[in-house]
């Protein structure tokens, strides 16, 4: 089959660059070459492929000889146009853009459907991570309670990086700037703007509906501090970035904010620019997807996966299972954690109000004191409704006249 | 589509109860319903499902509504017999039997495909770990380098208690036994042979070709001794059940030992009952596929998911890439490890020998004394091949007069 990449980027280039390398191994699963005829990109760079290069679009679109098109531009004007052009031509379409998926999965599967192509988006979440075919295919008999996972590497790096050095969440931004992890505007990473398009991929992929990523609620890790992950450490947990929606009855719950974890978590072990993803089945139990999350080859080794799959079902629609309808998110209110309150001065004088608005009759008041600090002290609740948590620490505020500093919420629970 | 299960032990019964409790999302996604018809049971035991019951595989074979057969009775024969005569009728058939797989996985599928129908084995390795499927679908265009895992629930299980506990490899069996984790003969799991047969399985899906599990050099962990499991508490090393297979070009190794891992080793973390395997691509990098590699339900959602697989191809055969080829495995002294080796005596007046024998020129001689021992010590070698090893730990042995006690292999150099 021939086929056409339009973006020669890091990921664009890197499927030409897996292509070649794998050459062999490809035309022998496939039983046909997948060769390469045009490149588009609009700076006119194509590097090894200068060759291929074409500036128009429609070159590709009119030329009857390419049936697949791999849509590595980012964005979504003028991807969007283009995927949807190249489908409706019949022509398959393969995409690493996660916000092209975003916000127009369901209607590019569903003209996909209408001209029997396909429309795959594997390296739109967990790059090499192969979390969109195992929950279509692997998991499609089960019940998805729970999809959550560290899907940003960027932001994994620099909270790993914090926990063994100690240092500033801007130092170690600083430090990832000059290493090549996180990007001179760092906004989109760092504000758990790229997590939170990922985890609504998932809740479609959860669900089989149509959500917003906007009606997530999102919070990124700019407000992470060295003392925060000093208290991690002392608890032996450690702070990520999660990406996390769960599905109970009709209700559909997500969020993106950094989560104090345990060490029973599968994603506790999660280090460095790796991502992980873990999915639990009402049948299954808890399983965990670990990999590189992004990256040139291994985002381009999800794409190619795609390719191959478009060419062995070449002549029928692979539904995704989304439907066009759109779900309703539950407010962050409605989500449920431990949280650890971090509150001004000594824990003298405020046991019962502690133990009145966070703490269960049974649990024991146990204040958590680091080494050498008299200025504040912590306390790791029970588990409470996020609205209900909120009203409490204000209350608690006004009742004992100390602040709460800041708080971190914490799954104990989980394995 | 109607379908038959045949042995109704813990995994067909399992796969009765997924296909009960999750029917509504089953029917959603295949978009038809997959309904029971027959249970093959020669115990006569069909639980809830007793009005099903039959007792002559052929009512099943010559009843041309079933168009799909669950085969969970385990075994080679009538296993094989039962299968091969399912595909020569044209019916897709999904087993969980990794023995039936191992010895006649690539009959079974080249019968299929005769026979335009599918014969799926998800199940076969890892339980709910979508690894098959991953390996054949994801993994296609990748060049598979490395594929080590955790494959076997009571080994594990036994190692994670022996290092929490201290106790020996013999309590620890017989704990386990006594909490249904092991059981009463449990020589399949603890002398290697359950993970060897997944671990050819593995090598299968790497190399597209047959291979036999006899030729894998298969050791179990009887020999772990709690001093052992000391060492590597020493060593910040976790002791876990490997089935590794490499492929180096034209060259194919394959090992099931016990190995010490270390932090970086993504199997590091995996605890108790769980599975993990570890899968290496040229262009993916390092991936690692985390879940229940056991249990009623986890097991019976992985053959539900093949059962989906095959009514939504129900047209078509989909081959799982094995040729009937036969390859060669390098023998096991061609594989390199470090070694911890445990010496007789204190490390006075062997350094010499081993700086010569275990060490390269530029590593320094650090002896490992556990704490109030002085019967042994310990050194890691640098990474030697196996063959080296046995000779040169043979040579100390006569150089030095002192014994060797006990070798561990372990990976330093893996993350």
């Amino acid at each position: 089959m021939k086929v056409a990449i339009m973006g020669y980027g890091t990921i664009g280039s890197g499927v030409a660059e897996v292509l070649r390398i794998n050459q062999d191994q490809i035309q022998r699963k496939v039983g046909e070459p997948i060769e390469l005829k045009y490149v588009l990109d609009r700076n006119e760079i194509a590097g090894e492929d200068h060759d291929k290069l074409v500036l128009d679009f429609n070159i590709i679109a009119e030329d009857p000889e390419v049936g697949l098109v791999v849509e590595t531009m980012g964005g979504i004007h003028p991807a969007y146009e283009f995927v949807k052009a190249s489908l409706e031509k019949g022509k398959h379409v393969v995409t690493s853009n996660k916000a092209l998926v975003d916000a127009m999965g369901s209607k590019l599967i569903s003209i996909a459907k209408e001209h029997n192509c396909n429309f795959f988006f594997e390296a739109s979440v967990g790059g090499g991570i192969p979390v969109i075919r195992t929950i279509y295919h692997n998991y499609a008999g089960e019940k998805l309670t729970e999809i959550t996972g560290i899907l940003n590497g960027t932001t994994n790096y620099i909270l790993t990086k914090m926990r063994d050095s100690g240092a500033s969440f801007e130092d170690t931004l600083h430090e990832a700037q000059k290493l090549g992890y996180a990007e001179r505007d760092p906004s989109a990473d760092i504000d758990g703007f790229d997590t939170s398009r990922k985890t609504a991929i998932l809740l479609s992929m959860a669900s089989g509906n149509r959500c917003r990523h906007e009606d997530i609620y999102t919070e990124g890790i700019r407000n992470v501090s060295a003392i925060d992950v000093e208290y991690a450490k002392f608890l032996g947990m450690n702070i990520r970035l999660l990406g996390s929606v769960q599905v109970v009855e009709d209700k559909y719950f997500a969020y993106v904010a950094p989560i104090m974890i345990t060490k029973n978590d599968p994603l506790y072990p999660v280090d460095g620019v790796f991502n992980g993803i873990r999915i639990v089945g009402n049948c299954l139990g808890t399983t965990m997807l670990y990999g590189m999350g992004a990256g040139k080859l291994p985002t381009a080794s999800a794409v190619v996966s795609d390719m191959i799959a478009a060419v062995r079902h070449q002549h029928e629609f692979q539904g995704i299972g989304w439907s066009e309808k759109m779900i309703d998110i539950e407010p962050m209110g409605s989500n449920a954690f431990n949280y650890l309150v971090r509150i001004e001065g000594t824990p003298d004088d405020v046991a019962n109000e502690v133990k009145d608005l966070f703490l269960n009759d049974t649990t024991a008041f146990h204040p958590i004191v680091l080494d050498g600090r008299t200025d504040e002290f912590a306390v790791m609740t029970d588990v409470m409704f996020e609205s209900d948590f909120k009203e409490n620490m204000k209350e608690f505020e006004e009742k004992t006249g100390r602040r709460v500093f800041h708080f971190l919420r914490a799954e104990l629970g989980k394995d």
